[in-house]
């Protein structure tokens, strides 16, 4: 099947490469290690040129035999890659955002064998505390096909998104630093010295640290019921093995009862890793969110979207 | 002026020795970097005995002169120097507690040298999730001289305490990992990335930070607001300067936020580091507490006390 797309999820620390065929299916894909935080940085020729930057590099290990068979297959890249630190900045689009608004805004960058990146650019809010997301937008898009006029899609994470959605537009969102603030302190703070990992998931500790976070000990906020993470294991009440999954289960229970009240009603589909929207899901489900549902393909289907609206391919091929 | 009593506070980083005379007055006092986790190692002659017990050497080096000089001088600890990890055990006692009550439950260890060091116990509640302090509990005591009968007593810090005291006894109190949270992200999370240290003190960014955690915007949670730390930078509404005393604003002001709602018109007093309490104090006005004050002595007030109630020493000399 010829191809009719090439699509990169490119990242902080990963470089997903996928060759996409008529209506958007998957023909081929590939995941690389060269986030924009860790290119190559080994000298190589590319199209006859010597060539050092790490983003070329990247960008050709991913695909340059996709594109030495098919010269012409347009390319579109969604993430970090269109952030100060990336290979050209994007600038953010304002909400509220659409398909069509944002495929009008790709930035294209050249890349040394003469082909067009076409880089999605991240969304900001403005509107209260401004609030900013690259690669999430594309996601977001991805999924909306057959939804009803509002839903609420939950991107866990080092820093998740909660994105609402009305009639096809990203109208609000927010982050919570929940992944990321979970790393550090059982790293680096007094919680993970008495931690043990385990191989595996203490659902009974993680449905407690939910249920702590709901609590009235929760209404303190997650700044006084993390000591209950050292605190239970002092009396016993933790195992070491166990504390991991409470402080998981805590800091999801805190982040989900800081969605607004309307969001018990309005259907939720969680986008991520299947390891971790498990986990939201268990923890939505005894928080009392109603519709939970997961997607799949998420990236990939947001940017066929975004490159149809753009007019780098077809929709679907006529019979 | 002749000595009356030893008072070491015995904390995780830090010996703090006190050499008190009639009345509980300060004779003397030294500050070691001997705290339980980084006690001294070279072995040494204490009291003819050939020693390599890291509390023995830090003890001996805090106030091993004064004993030579006054042998039978009562010996009075507080803090980590109880827990487990600590020079010995001394078991938590359950909330409510006061003067009379710690001062019945001290934990004494027999040094090499003969002298009784007598640990005072932490202090436990286990109603709720439990909570836990080793050496608060004596700062709260030295401070109650005079005042009402409802106080709130914060004492800020790496894992700082709100204590309630009514007619003299410790009735409640709640742990709020705030300095440590600070620590950890500044040291180690996306958010340290953009800070730059300063010299001056960033008043509006702190103040900001706290108005921050007390609106609208604050209800979805510390969780949330965290990354208004990095956006705002990234909208040069934060420069990187103010970025790290904006953080420590916004979660001081979430720590306040989390105090029940009758803490607004308890009189309340601040024990502590004066620069942290200067923050907290700051922080406490903006927030609407009323009522603030602070404490000095507070350590060395508690452990004379205590040594009086367990009858280690006389309250005032006779004329």
């Amino acid at each position: 099947m010829q191809a009719q797309l090439i699509a990169l999820d490119w990242g902080t620390s990963s470089l997903r490469a996928y060759k996409l065929g008529p209506a958007g299916v998957v023909l081929e894909q590939r995941s690389l290690a060269s986030g924009i935080m860790h290119l190559p940085t080994e000298p190589r020729d590319i199209a006859g040129v010597r060539c050092s930057n790490g983003f070329e590099l990247a960008f050709d290990a991913a695909c340059g035999d996709w594109l030495d068979a098919q010269p012409s297959l347009p390319v579109i890249a969604c993430g970090m890659v269109g952030s100060a630190q990336g290979w050209s900045e994007a600038a953010y689009r304002t909400t509220p955002v659409d398909v069509a608004s944002l495929g009008q805004a790709l930035h294209p960058v050249r890349s040394v064998r003469g082909v067009q990146v076409h880089i999605v650019p991240g969304v900001i809010e403005q509107a209260g505390l401004p609030n900013v997301m690259r690669g999430e937008e594309t996601q977001v898009l991805g999924v909306l096909q057959g939804l009803g006029a509002e839903v609420l899609i939950g991107l866990p994470g080092s820093h998740s998104k909660w994105v609402e959605v009305v009639d096809g537009c990203i109208t609000h969102f927010d982050t919570f630093m929940t992944g990321e603030v979970f790393a550090v302190l059982s790293k680096y703070s007094i919680l993970g010295r008495t931690q043990q990992q385990s191989d595996l998931f203490q659902a009974e500790a993680f449905d407690r640290g939910v249920h702590v976070a709901l609590s009235k000990d929760g209404q303190r906020g997650v700044l006084s019921t993390l000591f209950s993470a050292r605190t239970l294991g002092l009396t016993a009440e933790l195992s070491p093995e166990q504390q991991p999954d409470y402080l998981s289960g805590l800091l999801i229970g805190h982040e989900l009862a800081g969605l607004p009240a309307r969001a018990r009603k309005t259907p939720i589909i969680l986008v991520g890793a299947a390891p971790l929207c498990t986990r939201y899901q268990r923890a939505l489900a005894l928080s009392g969110f109603a519709h939970v549902s997961l997607a799949q393909e998420a990236t990939e289907r947001g940017l066929w979207q975004l490159a149809v609206a753009a007019g780098l391919t077809q929709p679907v091929l006529e019979a």
